[in-house]
């Protein structure tokens, strides 16, 4: 990496941290440069804007999250044993200082249309994309009835996280872990294909 | 009531719209009063800080909640019934203009501790704490087998309302009311008594 890159980067590591806990719509470049070290106007040099900010740092936490979720899970082998290792590791990532990115995110972008909403949109359909698609390959292995609706699944594993983030986070409500894996049992439970030999 | 009582009223009518769409957190006093043809101080009077103004919008939404969702569903029979109107009330609620007004402004109050947020927590416990308690009505009308968790069914329902919110106003996606039906539709399938007098 250049020079230039590594300072754009580690701006995009700390803006994202902050996003996190403050919103993409609450980031306030002042605070960001003066972490930095920069100017107001030497951080703008790095993304022409604050939406151009917004929208890389929408992109930097689809990054880590592909590196900290997506990419574990697909070490285990496909079908079930996938699925629940993608909601462990989602679960695990809700767990973080400040909770899920996206979640947060999404109630404070809610109503400001533009670039960095729709970034974190797509980021999300590609995450519930990627949900339904790792149900298919559980029905297509037989682990799952055929009957199975992907998209289903998908929309109930999210449900299951928000579920989660708000237990967790807001009410912290202890018994909220295991809440989320006994609703998430019952899921799998439910599509399930009926035959000995399908585990 | 009083001018004053009145006054106060329509300045928490207002405030509550406001807070939907904003949050609790970005209600802003100059706005209001300027919206209310009030001076600062004036508004100030009828609350006495931003804090209780915002505990005060708070429980002006619990107070229109209890109205438009608890209250019409107790017209229904004990049980099942009852769960369902509470589940489709709960479903308008949130189709409002703003979305769900506790869903928004619990993400923005994530981390701010202080009266608001408990007054928020508080709230959101005593919702949870009613779809529990319906849960237990459907058992003891044996429209619910007995080893149902009640709190587990209305961890679940909450979290189907929290992915309709996402699903519905976040991602606009058509399908979210159908989804959120399905999803309630398969919690109540899998909390039935067997016995066919049951419904």
């Amino acid at each position: 990496m250049s020079k230039g890159e590594e300072t754009r980067q580690a701006i995009l590591s700390r803006a994202f941290e902050l996003a996190t806990v403050v919103g993409v719509s609450g980031l306030s470049i002042g605070r960001l440069a003066e972490e930095m070290g920069l100017s107001k106007s030497g951080l703008f040099a790095h993304f022409g804007s604050k939406e151009a900010l917004e929208v890389a740092v929408v992109e930097e936490a689809s990054r880590q999250f592909v590196q900290e979720v997506m990419v574990p899970a697909l070490r285990h082998p496909r079908g079930e044993p996938r699925l629940r290792a993608l909601f462990d590791g989602w679960s695990a990532w809700g767990q973080r200082p400040g909770g899920c990115f996206f979640v947060s995110a999404s109630t404070g972008l809610d109503d400001l249309p533009g670039p960095p909403r729709d970034a974190l949109s797509r980021a999300i359909k590609d995450w519930i994309d990627e949900l339904a698609k790792a149900v298919r390959i559980a029905i297509s292995e037989r682990h799952f009835r055929p009957d199975v609706d992907p998209e289903q699944v998908a929309f109930e594993m999210y449900s299951i996280m928000l579920g989660m983030h708000t237990f967790y986070r807001f009410l912290r409500e202890p018994t909220t872990l295991d809440r989320a894996r006994q609703a998430f049992d019952r899921l799998l439970a439910a599509s399930r294909a009926a035959s000995p030999r399908s585990r």
